[in-house]
């Protein structure tokens, strides 16, 4: 199974959480809307000038020009955050002047910028350009229209989007509640930083590593210890953190015996709907629905461990969580591949790449490294895609490298 | 003055703060490194299988092939987690079953992969292939070795050096401080969310996006409220944040007055470095640096706000937050462009475009709106960025799209 087709495969049987929360705007940056959102008021609500200048009426500037000016009589100025209700009207040859922002006055119909301009007296302004109805006027309804739909359900809030809430006046949002992320580590060599470390053992990285990236898309990771290899134990971890959990992810050991568990397991509590994965490192991947909930077994390579969880469980973690629109997310860089790499026609490899500035170029250079070892990407600035259909990528092509 | 040499010209006069502060590694994503990491010990410590199988002396095996396997004894087992120590020698002819992770038993110098072996009694194993001494062993210090530098002082940790350094068993870090910025709204016409709006006055957005964009990159953002247009209450806003924070943003408005109080102001605390900027929209864009910190003042229109955030203030804020390397950190997505987006030679646009996908493709579309309005960027998904040189993107044309 390609990885396009386990993606698929997997939110095809993903159902979103249903319970949403009322959240502050001002907290609810990657929060995803449980609800649509109308825009209350127009915004900005009074018609505003684009640029600094006069409100004028267009109709007296029909004939101006640089070699025929036409002169206004200047009746005010309009100020930021001034009521447009106490502005006075501009008549028939009357101008006021006003700056970028203020609101335009009643009776004016254009804003003609101050650089056509050439104020002869406190009362009196030269113009010399004629202007459209509407030059330079930000329409009370230009940001957003009343009852317009701004933002459907689903949509997952970004900074600007918090800018957009605010500037409607609107404080509070109705959210689906964040996605709760049971995190089990499973293996009888692994033990936690801070504890005594005899030879043998080796520290429980990958449940930090996961609760940090599935924390970086929205949701709660929460790490529910090191479940030794025991398959009874293990079952019974599973079926505690899916009781508790939104979503699972397992990331168990790399051998046959563990994995066979934990397809076992799966199998037996839920229905498995992926089975490995045409990927290379990473292919040992589990995808099982249990009480309807995902549950996801990775590598015990670190390496495949973060890979899967970028490639795979976002995916399925933003689906879970209610997202209705997925785009890719990757931060990628643009640079010169320094070493062929070479890769198996059908398999889609991900390999490790340092990146280096040189002469204003960026150069990659694949990190000699075992997917069992952190240090292969604690070494990279990111991963190269190798795609299915290529055997290998050669030295000096171009390539994308997607950063860690 | 073009984007580059404006970067160029903050950088070569920003100083990196000095404070650290020691950090559980487990909250330590996103920190930079005031200390370099040298590996305390060897990691894994002990020599490790890379695949399941048997541990073997390579000598033993020279001969055999799948035509003519050879027989060893089987004397255990290796159990994941399991004291090296406590393991029996492998000696001449004998092999010790194993798997992936666990410690490889003195005599052994390889492991031959499962695939390549019959188990054919409790005590003997028949071996299909010939192995060169370290095949399938990952040596003590494969991961990391004693001594090795692994991170330099300025590397901004991420989830996957979180990874490393519990690896190496280190549980706290000496980390720079987060930096502190402080962010002024200035304008008579905005209005904090939550409080009355009479017409002419609109909610005050910049502060709280450009506060969750400071955030996204490490930094500490916090909101001094909203300073009138009045010059001395302005300078006087600076000054005190100056003394407070160790960086400053002061989101004004776009008329050419308040641009003018602003440029006066910072000439007159400080030394004015950057004054306007090529690009579009972000023009009015000043640099300065005041008591020897950065203290930028962006324009008020939002789109261009958010814009000189991304494009200028980023790296000026890494630099000041003593990052070493700055690589691109934008998420990208190929597209093909909708619709002729038309810009000036020598000046860098940047237009806000909405992300369609069709058929497995993605397609790009200008959205039509103007850089006063906050919905120009909440109805996009990205921004696409026409260089200097070209007078237009064509229709049709590949083109990489910056997500929001």
């Amino acid at each position: 199974m390609t990885l396009d087709e386990a993606i698929a495969q997997a939110l095809a049987h993903v159902e979103p959480i249903t319970e949403t929360e009322r959240v502050p705007t001002l907290t609810a940056s990657g929060r995803v809307l449980a609800e649509e959102i109308l825009c209350p008021h127009d915004v900005p609500g009074f018609a505003r000038a684009a640029m600094d200048g006069y409100a004028v009426r267009a109709a007296d500037l029909a004939q101006a020009s640089r070699d025929s000016p036409v002169t206004l009589r200047v009746i005010g100025a309009a100020a930021m955050g001034q009521d447009p209700r106490t502005l006075p009207a501009v008549g028939e040859g009357e101008a006021l002047e006003i700056s970028t922002g203020a609101p335009v006055p009643p009776g004016a119909d254009a804003v003609v910028m101050v650089e056509q301009t050439a104020r002869l007296s406190d009362h009196t302004v030269q113009i010399f350009s004629a202007v459209e109805v509407g030059d330079q006027v930000l329409a009370a309804d230009s940001d957003f229209r009343r009852g317009e739909l701004v933002f459907r359900a689903g949509h997952k809030l970004r900074a600007v989007d918090i800018g957009a809430l605010l500037a409607m006046g609107i404080s509070q949002i109705q959210a689906l509640r964040r996605v709760r992320v049971g995190l089990i580590s499973s293996g009888d060599e692994l033990v936690e930083v801070g504890e005594p470390l005899r030879p043998g053992q080796v520290y429980q990285i990958n449940g930090h590593i996961l609760r940090q990236l599935v924390e970086a898309e929205g949701a709660v990771g929460e790490l529910l210890g090191i479940v030794p290899d025991d398959p009874a134990k293990l079952r019974a971890a599973v079926e505690q953190a899916v009781r508790t959990y939104d979503m699972v992810l397992l990331s168990g050991g790399s051998s046959v015996g563990r994995r066979d568990w934990t397809f076992r397991i799966f199998q037996d509590l839920g229905e498995v709907l992926v089975h490995g994965i045409a990927i290379k490192p990473g292919r040992p991947t589990i995808f099982a629905l249990i009480e309807g909930k995902p549950v996801i077994g990775l590598p015990g390579n670190p390496v495949s461990c973060v890979l899967v969880c970028e490639k795979f469980v976002r995916p399925v973690l933003a689906r879970r969580g209610g997202v209705s629109v997925l785009l890719p997310s990757h931060k990628l860089a643009a640079a010169q591949l320094m070493q062929t790499v070479r890769s198996t026609v059908g398999r889609e490899d991900f390999i490790a790449v340092r990146v280096r500035y040189d002469g204003g170029r960026l150069y990659a250079i694949p990190v000699a490294g075992h997917s069992n070892n952190i240090s292969t990407l604690a070494r990279a600035d990111g991963i190269l895609r190798v795609p299915p259909e290529l055997e290998e990528i050669p030295q000096g092509a171009q390539v994308w490298v997607e950063l860690l």
